[in-house]
């Protein structure tokens, strides 16, 4: 079941790395499209900012010029082919959501993908000279979701070789899932 | 055996998110430091740049903003206490040379870090601005190293269960290691 994250929890969803799905749309919520990206990390506590690079020339990019929020949603193993499909084809030449489905969000217009297991609302900042010389694009957390059959007592808890797992891109279509928890000693 | 990775392929080091340890020191390279940063990412491909958190107030910022040289080394499995121990230890207080050795690197004054499996020797790109506001520092990878018994024919090739896969950070001292690899459909 999708269940709310307080917001100063929201930088553990995205803290150890996993690769995301960047959904955007219209100013009005239509045309909303997803790509996936590896590229982003939670840069604050509180309140939570991410920071994730959406490449000038993509659809993705053009809708988030237009209406400046997104959703990071949290794809699983479960969900590879599909994540590496809408990460090397364009919204402007396919229909995306034939390959994955969608549900409104609850703060901002653009969807959460259905299948994930985390999802991040987010409003982008304006930080245009960012965006332009980098590609890179600030957004703050407005309102985060986590599967709590993988997201438990405030942390990830995935079982060991379960689909739910997240995934973390390599290159080219290779991934790794998220391995084993490690504990390291305290004091 | 370290052996040096092709500039255009740096970003593959980090790509898949593990937790980084940062190195600076001041301009000359004495008192250097290094701390634990799982808030690092590519933000580019070539030339390679990554974005890196270092917050306001460490002493490795105080050294970054002195001397705006970095190197992230990417730790393993087995570095798993040491990783967590000089990110929340201070090397103000502490002399984090006595948990983890280092050696030199080829083209920045900030040393690589022993035991690790990747190195990038960064320079930080002038932006000042983002960096007293974000603590988000921009930098240039200027040179890159793997240890080729776990980075092989351009790419991460750890074997299951090895303690020198690479680590990703969820929270106060748990982490994931890197899991297993998996393929996405092509085509």
């Amino acid at each position: 079941m999708r269940i709310p994250v307080p917001l100063k929890d929201a930088y553990r969803l995205l803290n150890h790395g996993p690769t995301t799905l960047v959904s955007t749309c219209e100013a009005l919520g239509a045309k909303a499209n997803v790509m996936a990206a590896a590229w982003a990390m939670p840069i604050d506590f509180e309140p939570p900012k991410v920071a994730v690079v959406v490449a000038e020339g993509t659809y993705t990019r053009e809708l988030l010029d237009r209406n400046g929020e997104l959703v990071l949603s949290l794809p699983t193993v479960a969900m590879l082919d599909e994540v590496y499909e809408v990460g090397t084809k364009s919204g402007r030449e396919v229909d995306k959501w034939q390959t994955l489905g969608h549900v409104k969000a609850s703060k901002v217009r653009p969807p959460l993908i259905e299948g994930c297991v985390g999802w991040l609302e987010c409003v982008a900042l304006a930080e245009d000279a960012l965006r332009e010389k980098y590609d890179l694009v600030i957004a703050e957390v407005v309102a985060a979701w986590a599967d709590d059959e993988v997201y438990k007592d405030r942390e990830w808890r995935f079982a060991p070789g379960d689909s739910r797992r997240t995934i973390h891109h390599l290159a080219r279509g290779t991934f790794f899932a998220t391995g084993e928890r490690l504990e390291a000693r305290k004091g």
